[in-house]
């Protein structure tokens, strides 16, 4: 008998993930047919209004307890110069979240969303993966546990996002390791390096997935050896929103690659995710290509924190009052097509 | 001397456009380089504030009194049958606007957006363009005029919207006169015409152009005999937020066709308009090109009722209050770019 190890928990997990209420998103659709309006006018609206109805498993979505999850990470791959910013801004940002002064408290308000920020061990930062692996096995299945916790609060919708100067290298690690190609097609300016800053970012990233090859078929040694803490977590909380049937508004670039292990462990597992927008990070739109998810809003973001999914949660709730709100043709007493 | 004109008041407020506050727009622009977030890593988010603090000459630009102004017109042209809809949806639909009913309803709820309906004479269709001019110019005129009304409050942002059995019909034909190519080119399938309908409405486009073929060298001229008096209304609210600097936000095909109106008198005419989207009929995208304005959000939608733009508005408020609420780098004891 094989001695159990840390990534078993989360391997049995994936064999549980409920799909969605198939009624529920029949009758959504059956109700989306009779408002007043034409049929399919609401275009992605009518979609999302059903997509929400299957995962809540009920034919009236709500988004009356959205959670907005940010979690947050430091990362020695930064040693390699990867970033203009200093690793400092990472905890410094995390103050500004705490009060209230970053791009995503304002998009929160606007849209009347809970946010959480979730600090991992910023004082700690993963190994440098050009090195060593980010993390070992057991630290990286406690990362993930840590990140369902963001469920606890049994928000309605899940909103993630993420901060941690140089994890767009770490991200740009995970998609060349699962995705080949060449380094330079999955590194991106992030926070805005130069083109001196972008060439360290690619050779950062060939020189990780080259020293970790032997060890990268199984997606978890990916996130492992790859990624860093807030991109495990948020895997974390990708499964354990499934495991609740909740769905989740992904971000930009660095959350689509914590979904990505995932969808790279069961092509299912992104199912009860939407992507909130593609960013301006240059591989996003490749990446969500990959996902199969077609982005709600491309508005040239690039900021992380979640605020590409907090702001497409304006259009998410704009669905669900014209699915829950709107007359019927017969309640108004509008004829219909002739 | 000659007579005075209906269209003379018209042509003097043309020659009256205030351009933006640029000193704001660049205050603004200062700002946000300060903010707690990477340069440009807003995306269209910063555009917008910018241009928001431009037109409203304020460096902190606002959505406190955002209107949506719903237009409401009937059209002789739907004896043509170009719609699947009796007329009488159009009388029903502003009914439904009233009692809370419509998807602009529950959208403008979601945003928290003040909505007027403006029923324009629905009992007494404009004209058969196919037959004979949609209205004289006197009653195009005071229809214009009319819908410069809708600054009356004094909105700090302008939201327009229409609804109009028939409607696609009449922008379709204003577009293929300002713009020429083939009356295909401009008609699309509206609230859901069959391909027999399509056909027929193309068939209509052409029919009316070559009508009135000698009259359509003045775009004031291709309004009032081809188009309808919602979209004279929202020409002249166009017009008048411009005069007082209010941003408006336009919505779909037809609403921008009022817009390509003024556009056509003067290319600058909608320099204070932003596009809220570009919806799925099909000749918008292009009516949008020649406009010179990408669209903020690409969702599919082509509902009309100003469903799309007041949309747009959640994305509008969050830029602004992102600009306006985030602290500095000084404020929040960031480090900056290295």
């Amino acid at each position: 008998m094989n001695a159990a190890r840390p990534f078993d928990d989360i391997r049995a997990l994936l064999l549980q993930m409920p799909g969605p209420d198939e009624e529920a998103a029949a009758a959504a659709k059956a109700r989306e047919a009779e408002l007043t309006k034409p049929a399919g006018s609401l275009g992605r609206l009518e979609a999302i209004a059903a997509f929400l109805a299957g995962w809540q498993g009920s034919d009236r979505p709500h988004v009356n307890n959205p959670l907005v999850a940010v979690f947050a990470g430091n990362h020695g791959v930064v040693a390699q110069g990867v970033s203009p910013f200093p690793q400092s801004v990472t905890q410094a940002m995390v103050a500004n979240f705490t009060a209230g002064g970053a791009a995503i408290n304002q998009i929160c308000k606007t849209f009347d969303l809970s946010l959480k920020v979730y600090e991992l061990a910023l004082e700690h930062p993963t190994g440098d993966i050009t090195r060593e692996p980010a993390m070992d096995e057991r630290n990286c299945a406690g990362t993930i546990a840590f990140g369902m916790e963001a469920l606890a609060s049994e928000p309605d919708l899940l909103v993630l996002g993420e901060m941690g100067i140089g994890n767009t290298t770490a991200a740009a690690a995970i998609y060349h390791a699962l995705y080949g190609g060449a380094a330079e097609d999955w590194v991106g300016r992030g926070t805005g390096v130069d083109d001196a800053g972008l060439t360290r970012k690619a050779e950062a990233v060939r020189a990780a997935v080259a020293l970790h090859k032997d060890h990268l078929a199984d997606p978890l040694d990916v996130l492992a050896r790859l990624g860093g803490r807030e991109i495990a977590a948020m895997a974390g909380a990708i499964l354990a929103a499934r495991l609740r049937r909740t769905p989740v508004v992904l971000d930009g670039f660095v959350v689509c690659a914590a979904a990505a292990i995932l969808q790279a462990l069961d092509k299912t597992a992104l199912d009860h995710c939407l992507a909130g927008h593609v960013s301006a990070e240059r591989a996003h739109r490749e990446a969500l290509s990959r996902l199969g998810k077609a982005p709600i809003l491309d508005l040239g973001m690039r900021l992380g924190e979640g605020s590409g999914a907090a702001l497409a949660v304006g259009v998410i709730k704009a669905a669900v009052a014209c699915h829950n709100g709107m007359a019927t043709f017969a309640e108004a007493g509008v004829a219909g097509k002739e």
